[in-house]
């Protein structure tokens, strides 16, 4: 079926549905709707939807399936993979009015919210209670809708996992309308297709979530953190494996190199605790007490040295961890700030070390400055690519061809396309390249037997 | 489509594929084929068909898919719902013989299995490394591939979730023959649609998996139990949520009344360690040392003895532990020697004590024996209501009417028709008269995309 444009009915129509000044049109539209975080992927609205309900959503997917217009849901914008981006056109349905947290239901450790709210004010609201709300993706302005909708995973997947695990309900709106609650408050589920478990992570390409019930864990009381020193990265990578061997599980395993560092520094005006070495691990763990968190720390001190690391700090204050973790969590932003690309592949975690020299090897051959760094205790690596003032076009050919060589080397170890940011718009002709002829059929099968007419976020994902 | 009878071509050709001794027919067929572990549902195989290796399960289908035979998948055949019962004839596919463990994966703590390895045997043979497959359903002679097929739970759900979060991977052969490769090695995965998740708890409607890999964890290297007395279930019930409240994270957490004590001493020949009191938790703990083991009994005692337990006490030997979580485990054998039926609801955790309290009044009210006991942890009930000897049409007809109203509870209260046991042959009407038609409409939808001959598991869970 071939989209529409929007006319001047459909428009009069959707501020009926959500009141005028929730319908944006033209010129009123600011340029931030035109695109997300990263992706060089950009495309202007016909219309922007505000909606305060899931009513408003319902009704306006009931009237754009009927005219055939496309709908491109929007979070917070936070994305990096051109998801959110109205790249056919019409409505572009932002949800950031609707983010209320509903409910957080302590007996059942549960918080029931809007898609709008942000990582950020859910973790605020639920650790005022004593909870926690495990999944950590380093965008604390994301919103959790958004979150559901790349199953966005986060620093501390190492040990509580991705949102997918962490997603107990949804309410979602269907395409041509519908309303539907999938899952509910219940910790365990075996009945029937779990039809929610397609829909995350499927970036808003076969419903519109308007409601989301996660679980809760105890907000655990003691957590410190640990630098540790490499002489080189191969060192630091094959140190991983032996935390788990010795029975120790962090919330958090990162790896970055000093040149990272730098530009993290630049960014934040802020001295990182350390720059010594050539190569980093840094770890993050919780306990429920200190004798607890004191014993695991010092047995990851001790594998890292045995592992031939130069030294390991300790950082057990809030404000030395705050130092370690937002120089840490501005490394993107700090690149970024000159225009860039990434690779967001996720390999086997004992492969890590080959895709990073690999990644570095690339980045020699086809000349393009890339900057490496990642969650080592998961094999997702982010493989951030600079433009460093190179001419567009010359800068994308480079891009592309580094793009072709790393995914080729990431299927070759065993490696998806992305662990944890997506498909979007940008990556969906590696998604095909990578992935089984008749995986993508039944993808597309998916595709149109919950959206026949092709509406809702169209070309993305597939 | 209708489905055909098997005549002598189709054996002769499935003779070719797996060889004579692998394929039985007629008299040759144990009567166990015709059966699983509790379902009031027999159906005969008109063949039973044992393959060897995922090239036999293709050539396999591709035979059934072009002369609309139908396929039968079964495991260890300990599920409760029939759903390895092949009650439309057909061929039982009996993935028995394919119990391979194909790699213990220590650097990347993953284990890589045929799906007819039981889950005893990956138990064993990851301990043996210090390593730990969390999920924790009380059938250790289940496989692994019926585990995947209902998303089973077990104890452990409470602290490391089900069989779900631990499937990191898995090759499945479609209803056409062709074998397809879904996730990976890896932890993390935002690559497209998963079609894996929509597999996982589908009961071998949509593929036939022949291959399955789970991650694993360090073996925790110290474990205690705490078994705690309480004057009634009410008590018992309300003091679950105050363990998350006080940081405190069991691996388990059970609830059961006296009178189950009694049949499964009975049954095991041997006293339990306790039997003085109505109602008990019995709870179980993981941790990196023996300090913050106790650390974590000693606290969790306190909060017992502060919601009005009578007693708790310790087991910290694995003699003292084996005697308790034996005689838990026996529980389902022990009433199940007498003929009886189950309803598996899951409830949201607070909700636990009004469920059982109903279930009670339903054993009154449509004179059936019941005992009930479950996962305190996750809301997730086990009724049992036992045949004591009547008539079978007379038992039948309470069992449905008790079923009809525990069902209509569990819904008013938020909870679903199955937590862990599976939908099979045996609740598919509870699943069609508590789910949203639209819902349904969408899992026949997948049904017909992954499997449009229907020869795959026919009339199991639609």
């Amino acid at each position: 079926m071939s989209l529409q444009a929007i006319d001047n009915s459909d428009v009069r129509k959707l501020r009926q549905i959500a009141g005028e000044e929730n319908v944006l049109v033209g010129g009123d539209i600011p340029d931030d709707y035109s695109h997300d975080e990263m992706a060089p992927v950009t495309a202007q609205p016909e219309v922007v939807f505000r909606p305060g309900c899931t009513g408003e959503v319902a009704s306006l997917l009931q009237h754009c399936r009927g005219r055939g217009i496309a709908v491109t849901p929007r979070g917070s914008g936070t994305g990096l993979m051109g998801g959110a981006v109205p790249v056919c056109g019409g409505v572009l349905l932002d949800m950031g009015r609707m983010k209320e947290i509903l409910e957080i239901d302590c007996e059942n450790m549960l918080a029931r919210v809007q898609p709008g709210v942000t990582l950020l004010e859910l973790s605020e609201a639920v650790e005022s209670r004593g909870l926690f709300y495990a999944p950590d993706p380093g965008e604390k302005s994301g919103s959790i809708g958004g979150n559901v909708s790349t199953n966005a995973g986060g620093m501390r997947a190492v040990k509580y996992g991705v949102t997918r695990d962490h997603v107990r309900g949804m309410q979602v709106v269907l395409a041509d309308g519908e309303v539907l609650d999938l899952g509910g408050r219940v910790a365990k589920n075996s009945t029937g297709y779990q039809l929610m478990q397609i829909i995350i992570g499927s970036e808003g390409t076969l419903a519109v979530v308007t409601e989301i019930t996660v679980r809760l864990l105890p907000r655990p009381p003691a957590l410190a953190s640990l630098l540790v020193q490499f002489s080189d990265l191969d060192q630091a990578i094959s140190t991983v494996p032996r935390f788990a061997a010795a029975g120790i599980t962090p919330q958090a395993i990162e790896f970055f190199r000093r040149g990272v560092i730098t530009a993290s520094e630049q960014y934040l005006g802020k001295a990182f605790p350390d720059r010594s070495a050539p190569a980093y691990l840094l770890l993050r763990f919780d306990g429920s007490s200190r004798e607890e968190l004191e014993s695991q720390m010092d047995a990851a001190g001790r594998v890292c040295l045995e592992n031939g690391a130069e030294d390991a700090l300790i950082a057990d204050t809030a404000e030395r961890q705050e130092a370690l973790w937002s120089a840490r969590g501005a490394f993107l932003e700090a690149i970024k700030h000159d225009e860039m690309d990434e690779a967001d592949v996720v390999v086997p975690r004992a492969a890590i070390a080959e895709m990073v020299h690999y990644a570095d090897e690339v980045g020699e051959r086809v000349d393009l400055r890339m900057e490496t760094f990642g969650h080592a205790g998961d094999g997702n690596l982010h493989i951030n690519m600079l433009r460093d003032g190179l001419p567009w076009e010359q800068w994308r050919s480079r891009v592309d061809a580094a793009m072709d060589l790393l995914y080729e080397k990431s299927e070759e170890l065993g490696g998806m396309v992305s662990g944890e940011h997506g498909i979007g718009h940008a990556k969906r002709a590696y998604l095909h390249r990578h992935t089984d002829r008749r995986e993508i059929e039944l993808m597309r099968g998916i595709k149109e037997l919950f959206d026949p007419s092709g509406i809702l976020n169209p070309q993305k994902v597939l």
